[in-house]
């Protein structure tokens, strides 16, 4: 399998599994499958989409409309097994990917572009985040991304080494590797271990 | 009067409708003067502008920003008579013929740009919705297009019908008039017999 | 000093202070860093972000991103002394001084694009004001913009003044000038004796 084919496949695997906590949101708030689908959408496709407005370049799912169909699956299964979906360990860990991988996406994809490393860090973390935050909103709760755990850290951290590897002789391949073990490795960290960041003192 | 200025008055009729919603929602949260109008701006333009940000058009409104004043006015009529209009019971059949417009008037503007199905029936069911929704994200209540009710069921069905017709060699006016009655027959059914999604066993 | 640098700090000293309001509300609602130094971002730059997507102009942090910096400045500062930051009364003439910036550059921007006066009014008001209505959004509490004070109506007001003024005769320099003291007469009016906007009768 080449990279390229490689990174899709990923990409695939985590935009379901985004649209999965979507869903699984979505039920726990008695919502009803067009609430279901909608909340699935959030994640999976919402900080792709900001980042793409805010950089001015054509949103990715209007020439890739599969993603649409794979978030809206991701509603589907979460609509008909919200329960089991939630209890299923090892989606924390497919989540942390998808975070990690979205992290250096929306990364390389400011970098791409020329910008230097404040609006590419601030693009890798939209990309990894700003969907989850999205999908609270919208659900009327309080973003748990805001609250809780090493969450956007990570993936800012994953956007930091990618930055950093990419200004290296290092080819993009392995910067993109970098970047994403990077934020993988912190947001394991933090579920293993339950790391969060400091609150302030009330 | 031509189909063209027909669709512009029931453009306009629309707009001021989805304002109504938006403005008894405002002063039903003890929202003031500004509070009652932005809420009222929101189901109003909501809906297009996300549209035409996706699609990178130029919105809508900067070329006719006289929405923006009939927007602004159905927030004035909400705030001075919030609770006749709310108890006024045709205008859940102008909001249901409002839905169905605003799904066929958004599908169409995605199919002129040459977009395939999936894209034109999110737009259709995003122009025609996603602004309900942000007020009720805004008014900080959950979103009733959610939860209850065949809504935005009933848009994604006019954009389907609508998309199906233009493929057939009917005209264009009468695709749009197909996706129009669909859309309005689903919600005015749903409206009458109560019907809802299914929703997901807890 | 020239009159462009000194419009240059007294964007650098609104955005900071915007940001602190929007770090204080993180503060109050428990949350970690990361949500602390988002929620500053959101009234430091979203009213611009999002008048320049309505704009379909480029969004003025890539070209700036020093201002991304003072906005996580401010965060950062409201999350080590979120209660003195709090309790500082002259931030209320700081933060008055801000929407009365904002709602002036807003408005000219669109002026200088060539648009009339709603789109002018309407970007005025949403620079200076949608980044505070974000951030009650987001932190999941009812928008105070939306509710009490005479806030938005300030904006609004400043850039009618501009408006009115660059019609005349009259220097861009001081017709910038007029609707930035008449936003901020108004909103100080507001904030001594306590001025509020209509609210209707429920």
């Amino acid at each position: 399998m080449s990279l390229e084919l490689l990174l899709l496949f990923a990409d695939r695997i985590g935009t379901f599994v985004f649209a999965l906590s979507g869903g699984v949101a979505a039920v726990r708030r008695d919502m009803d499958l067009f609430g279901v689908i909608t909340l699935a959408f959030l994640p999976a496709v919402g900080g792709g989409t900001l980042r793409d407005l805010l950089l001015d370049e054509p949103v990715f799912w209007l020439a890739d409309p599969w993603v649409l169909g794979i978030a809206a699956a991701g509603g589907v299964v979460a609509f008909v097994a919200a329960t089991p979906v939630d209890n299923f360990k090892p989606l924390r860990w497919a989540d942390a990917a998808g975070l990690a991988l979205f992290a250096v996406t929306g990364a390389a994809k400011a970098q791409e572009l020329g910008y230097g490393m404040p609006i590419v860090l601030l693009m890798g973390t939209i990309t990894a985040t700003f969907g989850g935050l999205l999908r609270d909103v919208v659900a009327n709760r309080e973003p748990l991304v805001l609250k809780e755990d090493i969450y956007a850290t990570a993936a800012l951290f994953g956007a930091l080494i990618y930055w950093l590897l990419s200004l290296s002789p290092l080819t993009e391949a392995l910067a993109f590797a970098g970047g994403f073990a990077g934020a993988l490795l912190l947001r394991g960290a933090a579920i293993v271990w339950k790391w969060s960041l400091p609150k302030p003192r009330a």
